[in-house]
């Protein structure tokens, strides 16, 4: 298998994670988004959307978008498990990972924001006021509420929420959102911090960092 | 159960979809988002995240995102499957499904308009444009070309990949988005319209709708 990557994408990160806790090595090929190498041709005939993350399997099948990936990862190696067995779990540990991925990390992302620098003409406090205000109205203030006792957000093995909220919660760093109010998500993150999968998917331990 | 709903939200829209795929009848609650009732807290007490769908389940626990909730009535109620069985074809109709729901759909979200047009003061047109350029680019261009032979976007049966679809697509045309260049998906939505369920879940044909 071959994960086209890229150290700060917050999809391609929760890829990383969920590799690292499955224990799975995969080909490494980092696509430059800053550099717009996702818009090559080549790129394309890969993934449409021309995002990272994108994973190729050894028959040449593209798999795109980081929840269908991990969600297939799930299945194919199932320990330690992401998404629960249990329905009413997995629909819970499912709400928040797509709360993180549907309502935080699009508006966030690198294209959203240079629409909004280029074509609106935002200046940088506008688009960091921006950031932060979709990073907590609506999204990681309400996650606060909808996690569970710890130390992970549903109990005691990390799931496809803490896969979700730990590059979320880097990217709020990135952008100096305040998150003292979130004394539950503060304390997940501190938690995953220590655990070697986590640690070895973060942006800064990446060849393509920069 | 009981479904937090509002007519012409897409990700309510694709709850409905599910619910008649499957032949499930639930309590119907309708939640005005034009109005605001989606930030009384009455509601809020319900979904931390303030938006439609939620759904609640006969012991009162609240299942929130749209995709969590059909995910766990595929679980329930198997048939038809709108996820399929296999990890690789689950992978592809999930693949497309989040194209919609993570790259799409939450660019044109209410709430994002909202901030466009107040905080940072554009125009109707330039919010017009911002949603026909994030429906397209990268959007349901690609997502033209991740779907397979129809007459469904992955071969006979409708899956989650049409039911996200389907409601984009009646959201690109709220904004005039030109959609003549996806004959894939053009083709799709008539077939779809065709069958009774997707007729049934509707905007126009809701209860509240105005």
């Amino acid at each position: 298998m071959k994960l086209y990557d890229y150290f700060r994408s917050s999809a391609a990160y929760r890829v990383r994670i969920a590799l690292a806790l499955k224990g799975l090595e995969v080909e490494r090929v980092f696509v430059h988004l800053a550099r717009g190498e996702q818009r090559l041709p080549a790129f394309l005939a890969k993934n449409p959307q021309g995002l990272a993350p994108a994973l190729e399997l050894d028959d040449g099948t593209v798999l795109t978008q980081s929840l269908a990936i991990i969600e297939y990862l799930d299945t194919l190696t199932p320990s330690p498990r992401l998404v629960p067995a249990d329905p009413l779990r997995a629909a819970k540990v499912r709400g928040v990972a797509l709360a993180i991925a549907c309502d935080i990390h699009p508006l966030n992302n690198r294209r959203v924001l240079d629409y909004l620098r280029g074509r609106l003409g935002q200046s940088e406090e506008a688009v960091d006021l921006w950031v932060r205000h979709w990073a907590l109205t609506g999204g990681l203030e309400a996650i606060e509420r909808l996690v569970e006792p710890g130390p992970y957000c549903f109990g005691a093995e990390p799931t496809l929420a803490d896969v979700c909220l730990i590059p979320q919660m880097f990217a709020a760093r990135r952008f100096a959102t305040p998150l003292a109010a979130l004394p539950k998500l503060l304390a997940i993150e501190a938690h995953c911090a220590a655990h070697p999968a986590f640690a070895a998917a973060h942006p800064a331990r990446q060849p393509d960092a920069e």
